[in-house]
């Protein structure tokens, strides 16, 4: 029914926006369709014309963060210079994601692996980690940064600081994302002992 | 029934244990006292000679948390001494708290503030940031931590970091305690670069 759909300001993208708000407030097993249409204003049947279904709404949604992640290893300032440089690049642009998408990431954040498509996404997760721990491991062997703390959990405690970002950040509050970044970046590399 | 009750290997404590387990897997609102019966090996009515309901059980999962958090404060190497020395112990012994407490803790940083004992529980977790940030403000003014990030920012950042713990230890994993403490001592006071 075009006609329908023409009447309706939602498409894809617009629902993901709504799937991904109900799944982070009432989880995503204890999401229905019913929920989500609700949530949308429209009827259950109206959103199988946009998408497959609950899964591929969390799918999308997922994508989006992970997709953002991934092209933040693919910008020129984390891919040349000093492996440090390429770090605390890799960092700000994760931390930035955070607030660009703070919704999309914490849905990302909650993913335990317990279904096919939650275990595809853990392993892309697991991926990027991957990358980071090496880009720390390189940073670490030019002596650019310390050589005495495990890579792997470098990365971890790392992202487990910018990733907690997306559990306070407003988009109307007062801390911005570029001194939000800058603190993070001071943190992590330079230490709080001045 | 005292017979009944003494036949069982259970107390409040052990059903604690239990009922903070399947929240963390369910979530709170989706957990019935019928699913901590099934998880306890227990019916349902002998749970209610140890225990008021599922919300008593929460409330004294958190509380285990909040109490130990607030122990910590009250240590000696907490109280005394340097404001960094002190913001270093009340760090570490946080840490340790999440490694010990993993479970706990887990659950009671996912406490969103719904309810009214929600809400206490989240005014709670405000007063100890508050005071770490007192710490952090105090230990910034002696000159002993930089001076130009604001101390609010600092305490979530560095809680972010160290609460993330939570979400990835293993009691029989290979990273031990005191590595994990020393590694966020070392990023967040002196940094990653040497």
């Amino acid at each position: 029914m075009p006609e329908a759909a023409a009447r309706t300001p939602y498409d894809a993208d617009a629902l993901v926006d709504v799937a991904v708000r109900v799944f982070l407030e009432r989880g995503y097993d204890g999401t229905s369709m019913g929920d989500i249409a609700r949530a949308a204003g429209l009827g259950k049947s109206s959103i199988y014309h946009h998408v497959a279904g609950k899964e591929d709404l969390f799918e999308r949604g997922v994508r989006r963060a992970l997709d953002a992640l991934f092209a933040a290893l693919e910008e020129p300032k984390c891919r040349r210079g000093r492996p440090v440089d390429r770090l605390r690049a890799v960092i700000a642009r994760t931390v930035h994601i955070m607030t660009e998408q703070p919704a999309e990431v914490a849905l990302l954040l909650r993913v335990r692996g317990n279904t096919p498509v939650e275990r595809t996404v853990v392993e892309r997760r697991r991926a990027f980690d991957r990358i980071v721990t090496e880009l720390v491991l390189e940073a670490s062997k030019a002596g650019e940064v310390r050589a005495d703390l495990d890579p792997a959990l470098v990365t971890r405690l790392v992202f487990g600081m910018s990733n907690s970002v997306v559990e306070w950040y407003r988009v109307d509050g007062s801390l911005r994302p570029p001194e939000i970044v800058a603190a993070i970046d001071a943190i992590v590399f330079d230490g709080l002992v001045p």
